[in-house]
């Protein structure tokens, strides 16, 4: 078994300034839409909208306003989820209103705190009294972990205590109320996002008592007798949610074992991946080998066997769900965009415990396919649910895609997914290095600025990058003085060759792990370029994948491709991909607001001399030319409704 | 527009004995297995199964018992098809014991029977005062006609008249309730049925009257002012489901336009197929062109644009529906038994409409494929939902396929179909025939001997089949004297040639509509011999059908043909069909009861060398040869749980 080695930092926000023609317009959108809507959308001002009610909630509790509680039991995540992607913001450029706006919330927030340090206003306000009574099914832990990743965030941004402190107060009450002494409970969520969230308060204290908690929410889940029964019984066997299912069905909620014995990932997708970023950071903080080799064991199960080509996972709409191994319908698929963004926080947890490009490779993935395409050029509109194939005329009639949508939908259509977007993308900084020692990684191909310390010294690093339209990437390396370290670049598992040249010259790396290495001693100046040739790659799904068998889809450096109506009229089916035909990129600047198209002779089956006959018996189908135009999939649905197919069957 | 010529009639039950070695058994099943059993299940003395109450629920209604109603608001109706199909049998063979039980249950249902003709106990004892307040959701009518149905089928049966005199009293006291006058009712039921039902009344009684009242009932569907809407108001919008759905979805129940109006196949499979048999019967009767011109329609819609090849309709469990044109699902299929079932009623109406072997061969293809395969061999165990591709683990993972049973279920899995097979089975030998003026029709090859009355003669047919094993027919005709006649036999769409033989000499007839006329002066013991060679076809779906583009299914003769795990092993979609590969075919008399087996040159998808990737780029997939078994579909799921596939794909 691997031991852990000494783990890699991640920078913060403060010293990673992205600027880069791809990405910088996504994270713009975020402070200047997404966030400023959201805002509105917590006060409800949005006319129309149905009302959050999250922040007026809060002001009943704090005593400032009279009323009763309105919305879901995990209503004032929705606020702590703006206040981290604002901490983000802030953190990576000053905004003195926002702050202001920011800073009146915290005060609210504080208000509203309980004495002892509960903080939950559908409890509070609600069901005063009944606290701790349901973890299975209201989310109570789930709501402060929110709160606690909010309150790191931005006192991480602003060096201000006051929000810090309301969570640790939070945090320190919890941990009067579960652990292993008899006195305590012994329990955990229905839904994780606590463990993960104590880690990040455990790094922004030092306090081991937030890791220690943790940890041991971790260790509890799934053991027997089973809490979720023990505390059904105590309550009387009551439910919130109308069934007993969430009590009930153990896997729903990754509760059917002990973590270390899970094998395979099921249940809830976005519960598994916050659970398994949790367990890596523990496995890391704790150097806790056997639990690293549990993440690792439901890495791979996702990765070989349950995730979509585009970075998506969960294969069903019922209970948002993974199904079994190899089972990825295309056109009933669930494919969550939080789902793909805890998978993203799974794999840059990995990368911190063991620089791999695999991870990396998936956490690009799901990055600019799934993710990338859950959110309109626009900013306001957004999918939940991400199908690889539609059919918008069968959409509401064939009941099969009552969850699909065939367009992104106005903020509301989605309450969860948006949020975590914006938080995403406002803290994609953090994802594209790591720093181990005296080496740099680098993960993510994003243009922007660095300072890194290395040891006593520190380096300046600029990166340019063309990605995801050409695999050309620069560096420029600023040592304060001449310095010895190591940069490491990712040799993405869609490059089938790399070129590397140091200030001009050709360079031959050490490889490892998917990184190519370049140690030596930096001068100021000191440039590195990576060429990584973006040939479109014919993707194949492995033989037991029944919905890619006899299937090809095409690949372009990160980006997935797929087939629209709007480009290739209706019936997508009738295309087909003979096995050698040769494709064309180009630079459209006016389609999608400018992508790398790709077009490709194909065959499209006629239905011409077919007749009305459903069925005909030895007949030799007959196919015609057609020429397939590919887009992004992350750019799908923004013509219209129409239907889309990212695999495409090809003919030997 | 076509008009309807004269009418072709129906052979009675007692005029046509079925002795042939395929179906006999089927039949001699439904006599000594399924309809006991039922009349155990109706009485309540299955062991272990939930209680049916519905013999009890009439003994209450009869003042025999105590006690309160039970079960759903059509209870009634199992206790009408079982009596139906005792009527079937009873006509069919002599079988006092059988009648004497039968008797007896008459005298409960008359003795239930209110003084007005009204008989439904669920109202009588559990809603009374609210008869005919709601039909779009309660199937009061729908009951009504079952009674109907088995009332004419006892009374043709036996002569007897007590339980057709019940159906005339109740007939006659729902004519006083509905009608166009001002003081009726200008309703409908939700579920049709009554239609189809009192067009028999009419046939078995003569009374005009009821003819009147179905078709007042099938032009008022859909009318507006909406019917629905207009009870649901005078009844103080309550609904008996729990949801207003089945009054405000119109489509559902077909009621979402006037059905002369009504393009395409909507709704609940069952309910349309029911109204399309009254509407071809009311078409018929009344000489009505242009109702006839409708059936065409709807017929057309759903057999070249929403019927799989086995002639399974609705291609969805939600509402178990009909979704749009060229939908057809092979694993999320709905594919009710009952469904195709109705599709034959409807078939054999359109036959009697206008002779055309198009309706035949739909009838044929849902009788041998779909009606057939949702029955066990044993008569124990059915199929409600009939799928064409099936992977048993990922039924109950991934919850699109919660409807699918991966093995036939015992009796109260699916109480609907059972009875309804049965009495389908029962009548099987009104299916066979039709005679319009001198001219025997001959729809399906099933042996036996049949008595027909041509003018003032008498004619004696035996027929033996050696369907759907080999395709040779054979006819002894036994005139009374020499006679004047034409026998006219289906040439089925999957004969690719036919030859015919007249007292062993080759015959050339002539072809009209899909038969071949023999017209002669026949003498006793005239000979025809129909030769209809049973190529293995490889069919191909409609260019826009997207779930069998690509791929090939194989039909011998009537049977379309399965991959089943037993012979082929897992993973059926590895196995791949080379365009040029020659089937074999051999009866196996030990495998499934004795069948014709199709063995034919495959090829299948290697897992070897593939490893653990779950995509791969630019990978040609590797192919090792295997030999594909195949057997009839309607024999699937007989060896225990496995795989099943009826469409496999194709290699050119």
């Amino acid at each position: 078994m691997a031991i852990i080695a000494n783990q890699n930092s991640i920078l913060s926000l403060k010293d990673v300034r992205i600027q880069d023609p791809f990405w910088s317009d996504y994270i713009r959108l975020v402070r200047e839409v997404v966030v400023p809507y959201q805002w509105d959308a917590l006060n409800d001002r949005i006319p129309g909208a149905e009302p959050s009610r999250a922040i007026r909630n809060l002001q009943i509790a704090a005593g400032e306003e009279e009323g009763e509680f309105y919305g879901m039991v995990f209503q004032d995540s929705d606020v702590a989820k703006w206040l981290e992607a604002v901490g983000y913001l802030l953190e990576c450029e000053q905004d003195p209103e926002l702050e202001r706006v920011a800073d009146t919330l915290i005060d609210l927030i504080a208000k509203a705190q309980r004495d002892d340090g509960y903080l939950n206003t559908y409890f509070m306000l609600k069901e005063p009294g009944n606290e701790w009574t349901n973890l299975s099914e209201c989310h109570e832990l789930y709501t402060a972990g929110h709160l606690i990743e909010g309150a790191v965030a931005y006192y991480q941004a602003t060096g201000k205590r006051t929000i810090l402190e309301v969570a640790c107060r939070f945090a320190d009450y919890i941990d009067t109320v579960f652990g292993p002494e008899p006195n305590k409970l012994q329990g955990y969520d229905g839904h994780q996002e606590i463990e993960l969230a104590l880690v990040k308060l455990y790094h922004a204290t030092g306090n081991e008592r937030y890791l220690r908690l943790s940890r041991f929410f971790l260790d509890e889940r799934g053991k027997e007798p089973h809490f979720y029964d023990e505390e059904y019984e105590r309550r009387g066997r009551t439910n919130h949610w109308g069934s007993d299912f969430m009590i009930k069905k153990r896997t729903y909620s990754q509760a059917h074992a002990p973590i270390r014995e899970q094998e395979s990932a099921e249940g809830h997708a976005v519960r598994l991946v916050y659970m398994c970023s949790a367990m890596a950071d523990v496995a890391v903080e704790t150097e806790d080998a056997g639990l690293l080799e549990a993440c690792r064991k439901l890495w791979n199960n996702i990765v070989t066997r349950r995730m979509y080509i585009t970075g998506g996972i969960g294969s069903m709409a019922q209970e948002e769900s993974f199904t079994l191994d190899y089972d990825l319908p295309n056109d009933t698929a669930y494919a969550e965009t939080c789902a793909s963004i805890g998978l993203i926080f799974f794999a840059h947890r990995m990368l911190k415990a063991e620089p791999d490009s695999k991870y990396a490779d998936v956490m690009e993935r799901a990055l600019y396919n799934t993710v990338l395409g859950g959110m309109s050029k626009d900013g306001r509109h957004f999918f939940y649910v991400n199908p690889l194939e539609v059919w918008p005329d069968a959409c509401g009639k064939n009941h099969v895609y009552d969850h699909v949508k065939t367009v992104r939908q106005g903020w509301f259509g989605c309450a969860c997914c948006p949020p975590n977007v914006a938080r995403l993308l406002a803290s994609l900084g953090q994802y594209i290095y790591t720093v181990k020692e005296r080496t740099i990684y680098t993960h993510l191909y994003v243009g922007g600025e660095a300072d890194i310390q290395i040891g006593s010294q520190k380096l300046h690093l600029k990166q340019q990058s063309e990605l995801p339209w050409e695999g050309r990437v620069m560096f420029e390396i600023h040592p304060e003085t001449d310095m010895d370290c190591t940069l490491a670049l990712r040799i993405p598992d869609w490059s089938e060759t790399a070129i590397l040249l140091v200030n001009d010259e050709r360079y031959s790396p050490e490889m490892a792990n998917g990184y190519a290495f370049i140690r030596r001693t930096w001068k100021p100046g000191d440039r590195v370029e990576l060429v990584l040739p973006m040939n479109v790659l014919r993707m194949k799904g492995h033989p037991l994948l029944r919905d890619t068998v006899g299937k090809v889809a095409l690949q372009r450096g990160p980006l997935v491709y797929c087939l629209e109506e709007a480009d290739n009229g209706k019936n997508l089916h009738r295309l087909f991909l003979p096995a050698n035909s040769q494709p064309q990129t180009s630079f459209e600047p006016d389609t999608l607001g400018g992508v790398q198209v790709i077009q490709i002779e194909a065959e499209r089956l006629s239905t011409d001399e077919w007749g009305e006959e459903l069925y005909r018996r030895n007949t030799d189908k007959i196919y015609g030319p057609a020429l397939a135009t590919f887009i992004p999939y992350y750019a799908w649905a923004n013509r219209g409704e129409g239907e889309m197919t990212v695999w495409v069957k090809e003919r030997p």
